[in-house]
This record gives C-alpha cells, structure tokens and sequence, in this order.
C-alpha cells in the first residue's frame, strides 16, 4: 500500500525524516515492502503547497534549506495551500477524498509549539483525524494535554495516532510498552527527560552560575528558546503527563503535574549536594497512591549510584515499574535531530504495517 | 484461537509460568482475546502425560512440587509419555495431529541444558519445528548455537520460534530489537549479561575471596551447579553468540567468542582496580570489524562513571550501538522467576498475535 504524506510543519526534524526515508528507502521497499509519497507540506515561512500526485520532497528540503518558497515546486497538479496546518487540513479534504477514504493519508504533525497549552499541535492532530487522515506527531503536547479524547476519535474514526518522539526521541518508550511489554501493570515511573537542565545541573556542579550554563545551552541551540520551557520544568511536565496518559491509563494535563524548576538554585547548592556525593537531577515521575495517579516534577538529591544521577549532559533516561518484570530502565545515550527524525519513521513504519494486515513482513518472516 | 500447550521441562520458570496465566487470565481474555489450554507435560523426574483434550496443569504444578508422578492425573484421556523431550514430541505427533495441522500448538521449551554444546534444548526446538509445532523457549542455547538452521526451519515449515528470555528474562532484547527498531542496523553492543559473576565480583571488591564469593552465589541459588558455566564465562558467551545472530544477522556458536572468564582472578586484582575508582566486569560484546563480527567475553576495567560499571548484584544490562539512533541501554533492574516467566508469556502473546491476522487486539486498538 502506497502512503501518501502530508507535513504540518517542515521544519529540521521534518527535513532530516525526509532526508532519512530517501537513504533508507531500498530497505524500506525490500523489506518491509513499503513505499510512500509526499503529497502536501505546510510551513510557517515559506509557504504550503498541495498535490495529490505527489511532490518532490527532497527538492522542497532544498529550497526551505535555501530559505526560498515552497510555490517554486512547480508541476501540475500542484496548488498554493494557506500556510495554516487547519486550512492545510481542509486543503487535503478536497483535494485528496479519495486517499482519507482509503486511510493511505497520514499527517505528519512537528509544528512548534507552547507546550502550555499544546497548541496549535493539538488542533492539528484533531482536525487530521476528524477528515480520515493517521497521524504521527513528533509534538509531546498532543498525548500530554488531550490523549483520552484523541486516541477516542482514533478509535472512532479506524485511524491511528503516534507519538513515539513525543519522550525520549526514537528511544523506543511508548512502543516498548505497547509491543514489547504486554499484560503489564505500569506501576509508575521516574526519569530524567529534559536535556537542558541535566547539561544546565552539570554545569552548575562545575561551578557556573545557573545564567552562564543557560547561555551555552541556548549558544549550542540545545535549550528552547523561551528558557522557561525548560527551566520552570514545563518539557518535563508534559512528557509526564504523556507517560501517564498513556502507561497508566491515567487522565491528566502538563498542569495538572506537581511541578518545581530549576530556576533560582543556586551553584552553591548545586555544588554541595556534589561534595556530599550526591547529585541533583530534574526528575520526573508518575506514581499510584491508592486510586489517584500523582505526576510530579521536581529537583531532586539523588544518592550518586543512581541510576538517574549518572546520566550526565543531554542523556536521558527512564525507569518504569511494573507489576511482572519489577523495574525497566531504558536510556537514550544520544541525542539529536536524526533520533528524533527516526521516531517518526518507527511510527510511520508501524502504521504500515497495520494497515498491510500484520506485523511489517521482515518482523513475521524473521528475515 | 485456542492455542495447545505442550511443556518439554517443568521446572520452577514453567511451573511460574503457568501460575502467572493463571493470574492473568481474566486480563488475557478481555484485553488479547487469548486462551490456551496444557495438552502435555514432559519432565525428566516426573514423568510426562498427554491428552490432547486439555491437563489440569495447576494440578501438574501441585504434583511436581509435592514431588509425586504425573501419571497421578488422572483423566480419560491422558496417557503416560516416555520422560524424553525427543519422545514426547513423537507423542504429540500421535495424540495431537490436528492441533499441529492447524498450527495451534506451542511447545514450550523449558529443559536444563548444558551450554557448551546446546542440547538437549537444541534437538527439542527441531524435533518440535519439523513436527509443526511452534516453539517458545527460555533457554539461550538453540538460538546461540542454531538459530540461522531454526529459523530456516521455522519459516519453511510456516511456524515460528520465539526466545525472548534467552539474555535477559523478560526485559525485552530481541522483541525491542524485533518490534521497536525497525530499519535499524545494529553495529555492535556490550553488556553485563551474567548475574553470579557480577555479584562475585562485587562481593570480592567488598574484600571476599573468589570461592568464598561463589559459595555465597551457590548458597543463593544464584549461581549455576556447575559453576563453570558462569564463572568461565560460557552462560555470558551463549547470550553474546544468540545477540550477534539475532541483532547483528551473524553467524556465529558461543565456540567461536573469544573466552575469559573469571577464574583465578583475586580479590587484590579487583580491590586494586576499585580503589582507583574503577571496576572489574564481566562484560559480552559484539561488534563489526570490517566485515566479520567479533564476539568475545572477559573481565574489563572500566571507569566508575560507565553505565556497566554501576550495575550491581543481580543487575544486568545491555548498550546497543545502531547507526540511526546511537546507543540504546536497556537495563534489568530486578531479576527472578516472575521475570523469566513472563518472557515466555509474550512470546506466547506475540505467537497469538501473529496466528490472530495481526498484533493482539489491545494494541491495534489501543485500549
């Protein structure tokens, strides 16, 4: 079955997934007989263009890349969209019926967005599955703010919904649970999920003051640029709220996870916890306290063999609880844009394969 | 689809086994839509019976635990087997042909096995393959020794072979290779896959001597009867042989890993490396060279800030270097029957899956 995608959103993540289909594609096709197409891309700077039969993806790479727009993807059947990822939505009703009906069109959601208030992420993700497409969003706000809801108009409409990048890039966190782990009870969870404060902590032990570690993030492109997504522990609320949505059946929002940033510790504080043999981490949990799930974030002093404590720098990791297999840790030892490019293609990949009525093949042939 | 299970071995993990389906059964049904039921049951020292019509297997369990014979259940028709794994499946042959017909029955591999040359476990596996069963096994050796034969025989015979527990319990390796990284190459990985040396090792850095440190693993019923196996270093080989067949598509027998266990190691050595911050672990790791992976096993030196070097007692852990994600660990945190079992309960739920047209419902669903 040929799929057919639809960007909202083409930014680097975006770019380097269409980058990473083209070098993987023999293998895709070989092995898991999958084949797809680009039939829309919506952007914020540099225009949004539409046609059903196909668009040539690298060569729009180029020209954003070359800061120029999108309308110079000539061809003939290829239309002007508003750049606006809902008008882009409704552009793809009428302009391609017939792949929504079929179920071949997925969008590919990694708008930027406020992660407190998950939109405009959150409206796209609506408004895809209400018109018949799949989504893959690489946005964390979508699960973290509105999972219950979406993944009911999934169900409703016989379209699918991931999100494997919304935690940990393409470190497998929510397919670890879903296809590896089955017939467990998630007990609870606790992680360092946010790169910026780690790297911001470390630095602070080193001796910089908590301004001085915040610039190198921001200088090496590593924080957001509104510091205070990092810092007052928003990013790592929402992928909270994300982990408990959706691993523990839980029902909450980012504000409704207890939530303590980094900002005003001072390196004094920093530096003594160190002395003691301790280290401080931004960390993350969900847990069960009778029959209420609490989300919290929070710095914490954690003993230095911790499994948290030791990772250092833009590592991240996270420890699930279970009832069966007591405790999981699965840690992402690097990071950057083709992890999280990647997480998309495992989604898109498995979406495939559901549709193709299985398991991708080369997973049932074993080959 | 009801799915026939036929126990070769029934030993504390399956008899764990089959508590644990007990336990999850309600759960299995609503959220799977799985139902098996036992047909046979093989053991070495407590006989072996078949009825095709369905065993009381929690009676099994309460018989061989009291230390009575199999042939006490009773049934119209169950018939006494001969105590041989090889003989049974000739049983199962006789007494279950339309089971096999059908693709509805599932050996499950569970018997003591002597790592150094695979059997009997390796012979089982066929023997059950070529009869048309398919197979779910915990124990490393057919897929370290075997596996491009096994496979070959299971896709032609259309049936499939399932060793999840095979390195690590039920903390998924092959299924988070299989199932969550697709269109990945995996480039090499290391790991502290061997619980008793790790814990000897800890324990002779806290000053004991090598075989007061093993006698306390023996004691424990950690460590293996035959020490050998872990001291020597061949239960860490199998795991690094059966990781570069699977994860690396090698070629390789634990025979051909380079071997050093850690006999004859004494506790000046590692009290020496851990007073300079540093520890001795046994460490499996596989990696590429040119175009031949390398496999070997042996004590390394390693910094105290490295991931293997924090995992103590009965932890193990794997880092698996991929081209398009860097590296990836996955820790097991807690280690025990329960963990051991439950890798043969989602083979099992994988294998229902597969044979159901697709993934088990839940995960289809997302529900």
């Amino acid at each position: 079955m040929m799929l057919d995608l639809a960007f909202i959103g083409f930014g680097n993540v975006a770019r380097r997934f269409v980058g990473m289909m083209d070098e993987k594609a023999r293998l895709l096709k070989s092995r898991y007989g999958f084949a797809c197409r680009t039939v829309a891309i919506c952007t914020r700077r540099h225009g949004a263009v539409i046609n059903p039969g196909g668009l040539d993806a690298a060569r729009a790479v180029e020209i954003v890349e070359s800061g120029g727009s999108l309308d110079m993807l000539s061809g003939e059947r290829t239309s002007v969209l508003a750049p606006c990822g809902l008008r882009a939505v409704d552009g793809l009703k009428k302009a391609a019926p017939s792949a929504l009906e079929q179920g071949r069109l997925v969008v590919i959601e990694t708008t930027v967005l406020d992660v407190r208030n998950g939109e405009p992420a959150t409206g796209h993700v609506r408004a895809a599955l209400e018109s018949g497409a799949h989504v893959v969003t690489a946005n964390k706000a979508p699960v973290a703010f509105a999972y219950g809801e979406l993944r009911g108009l999934a169900t409703r409409q016989n379209r699918m919904f991931l999100f494997e990048g919304a935690v940990m890039d393409g470190i497998p966190v929510f397919n670890l649970w879903r296809e590896t782990l089955p017939a467990i009870t998630v007990t609870g969870f606790r992680g360092v999920v946010n790169s910026t404060t780690n790297h911001v902590l470390d630095r602070m032990e080193a001796g910089a003051s908590f301004f001085e570690a915040l610039a190198e993030m921001q200088g090496a492109g590593i924080a957001e640029a509104d510091p205070s997504l990092d810092v007052d522990g928003w990013d790592a609320a929402a992928k909270a709220a994300a982990l408990i949505n959706v691993l523990m059946n839980g029902n909450v929002t980012p504000l409704s996870i207890a939530r303590t940033g980094i900002a005003g510790i001072d390196t004094a504080r920093v530096r003594a916890v160190r002395a003691r043999g301790r280290r401080l981490r931004l960390v993350a949990r969900g847990e069960r306290r009778e029959s209420v799930i609490v989300g919290s974030v929070a710095p914490i002093e954690l003993p230095g063999d911790d499994l948290l404590a030791g990772l250092e720098g833009t590592r991240n990791g996270l420890i699930i609880d279970t009832d069966l297999l007591g405790s999981v840790a699965v840690l992402q030892l690097d990071s950057g844009l083709t992890q999280t490019a990647y997480a998309l293609l495992t989604d898109l990949l498995h979406l495939h394969g559901a549709l193709c009525g299985g398991r991708p093949r080369a997973l049932a042939a074993e080959d």
